[in-house]
């Protein structure tokens, strides 16, 4: 078995001797790689699959957040489809229960995502426990991810099951009840519980209702964490308010309608763009007050120099499908509203 | 393989033919067991497992509604745990995406449940289109008891997971808007795609939350449809209002108010007491208004002589744990409550 993990969060927590000892009891030769990065890099990957092929490994288990579970997942179906376990620190990306990886190349800025089923976990352990030491800092940019996830998925016009919207919309709100509760009070088992499995069915493919989605928020914030490295959920919750303040208009504001009174009550008698600017008001405050995330560029340093190249790379130098479908200028347009 | 159905249904909704060829194109040896009776019956278990020993029967085809699917599952565990599919034709029991079944002896008028994993089908088609021909009726019954079955999970002091709490309102908003849509225009796919895949996730297990929940109105309507052979979503429809009546008070109110607010939208600044009683009155509309269901027992027939042993077979001649656990005489007064 090939144990992978981050830094040392998972000894200090000591995650890391419950679960060596756990491996050791089973009579299972245990070898380890330890450094896997935020943002995790084809480095990491190429050393995974390394150790793979000189150990003969026959099982690889995470024991991380999502970037420890990505890195992981990468490397499995190179290396002969070895089966992946988990074990979930973080509730934030759903890498656990679902069949994507994103891994980053720092030599060409490439942030690059991959699916395939051979990378869904045979088995992941959720023990809201272990998310009690997560910080304020990144349950706030777990939830901001959780919440993109849905927005990605919820936001569209094609709309296929109302139940399915339904559970989104129960998603979103489990997410803004329980995120200022988990950072208030980290040992708040209800609030990890909660949050941690909506992480899972966030992303897991049931609420896609089987069809596979052209998502926006995600491929723009790939951009950023390839440039400048910063955290994923931290890019979405900056993105996020703009691209909805930049996808709305008379043929989209019934979906923002749909949002704003099903998950901030927002009266329904009102107009309905007055509904939609409320909404979008009620997730910024979330976010950037409730969540205490950066609410502009400036303020995590990125500043104008890159956004031609990464606005071409988020659309690869066409239109990008999705809410609004949106071309290189557009994601210009939805970075400078990043700005301030 | 042996294909289990009820009366000829699904002949004159030509799915007899299409599963018959589809078969037969499989080069598959067919054999059938039609007749399978609305409350099926331990008459028919018997005569399937019958003809699995005599044919050398390996896998079970049940096409049909909850009977259908439940006496299937009865034969499979009996006759060394058959694989079960099933090809549903109303949206109502879940049957088709659960560990349980519920069969009646004539007999004895006993109506017994029965949950194993392997009565769990191996595959389930759910194609809304064959719903088309459910009738407005049975439509409605399969609704109420979709409701039904949330209800018996989301009314609980015992709180679990607000997440599961939202799913399960989802649910619920999703069957009261679509079940009216679906008795007007029978062939609405959208309203039967919705109806279809709620039935499952109704029942499923997942929004128990893997525990394990008692049960409170299915329990008295099985002695209902044991001792009247009345269809058993609409002995749910006429016991949950007053059941709902019965159990409200100080301690559980706070329930009343969540189901209130959530699914029927009603104002969250009355007193909580208002609230619960406008939820009831909400959904005793939609079940006898809306639904057009009978609303009383005098109307299907049913009188005061069996109250006693009915009530005694529901508790089981003590205490039924629930939302309100109840005795025969609590029991007792739910079935009066149902005079008027």
């Amino acid at each position: 078995m090939l144990m992978t993990y981050g830094g040392g969060s998972i000894k200090k927590m000591g995650l890391y001797d419950r679960a060596v000892s756990a491996i050791k009891d089973a009579g299972l030769e245990l070898f380890e790689l330890s450094g896997i990065e935020p943002n995790p890099r084809i480095g990491s990957v190429r050393k995974g699959v390394q150790m793979c092929k000189e150990h003969n490994i026959d099982v690889l288990l995470a024991v991380g957040g999502g970037s420890t579970i990505d890195a992981t997942k990468i490397m499995a179906p190179i290396e002969r489809a070895l089966p992946i376990v988990s074990i979930l620190t973080l509730a934030a990306t759903g890498s656990e229960m679902d069949t994507a990886a994103v891994i980053s190349n720092p030599e060409t800025n490439d942030k690059i995502g991959r699916l395939d089923p051979n990378m869904l976990p045979k088995a992941s352990f959720l023990d809201p426990s272990i998310t009690f030491s997560v910080s304020p800092y990144q349950t706030a940019c777990g939830s901001a991810d959780i919440l993109s996830h849905l927005f990605e998925v919820y936001f569209t016009m094609d709309q296929d099951l109302y139940m399915l919207d339904c559970f989104m919309e129960g998603l979103m709100k489990t997410v803004i009840r329980f995120a200022p509760i988990a950072m208030r009070e980290p040992d708040n088992y209800e609030a990890r519980a909660n949050l941690m499995w909506a992480s899972s069915w966030a992303i897991n493919g049931f609420v896609n209702g089987g069809k596979r989605k052209a998502w926006s928020c995600h491929p723009m914030e790939h951009e950023l964490s390839a440039f400048y490295d910063i955290t994923h959920g931290l890019g979405l919750a900056i993105l996020t308010p703009r691209w909805m303040e930049y996808c709305l208009e008379e043929t989209t504001v019934s979906k923002y309608v749909q949002f704003g009174t099903n998950v901030f009550g927002i009266d329904p008698t009102l107009p309905p763009m007055d509904i939609a600017h409320q909404a979008i008001d009620k997730l910024s405050d979330f976010l950037f007050n409730t969540l205490q995330l950066k609410r502009t560029f400036p303020e995590v340093g990125i500043d104008r120099t890159h956004f031609a190249v990464m606005a071409k790379k988020t659309v690869g130098g066409g239109t990008m499908p999705g809410f609004k479908p949106l071309q290189q200028a557009d994601v210009e347009k939805i970075f400078e509203m990043c700005m301030k």
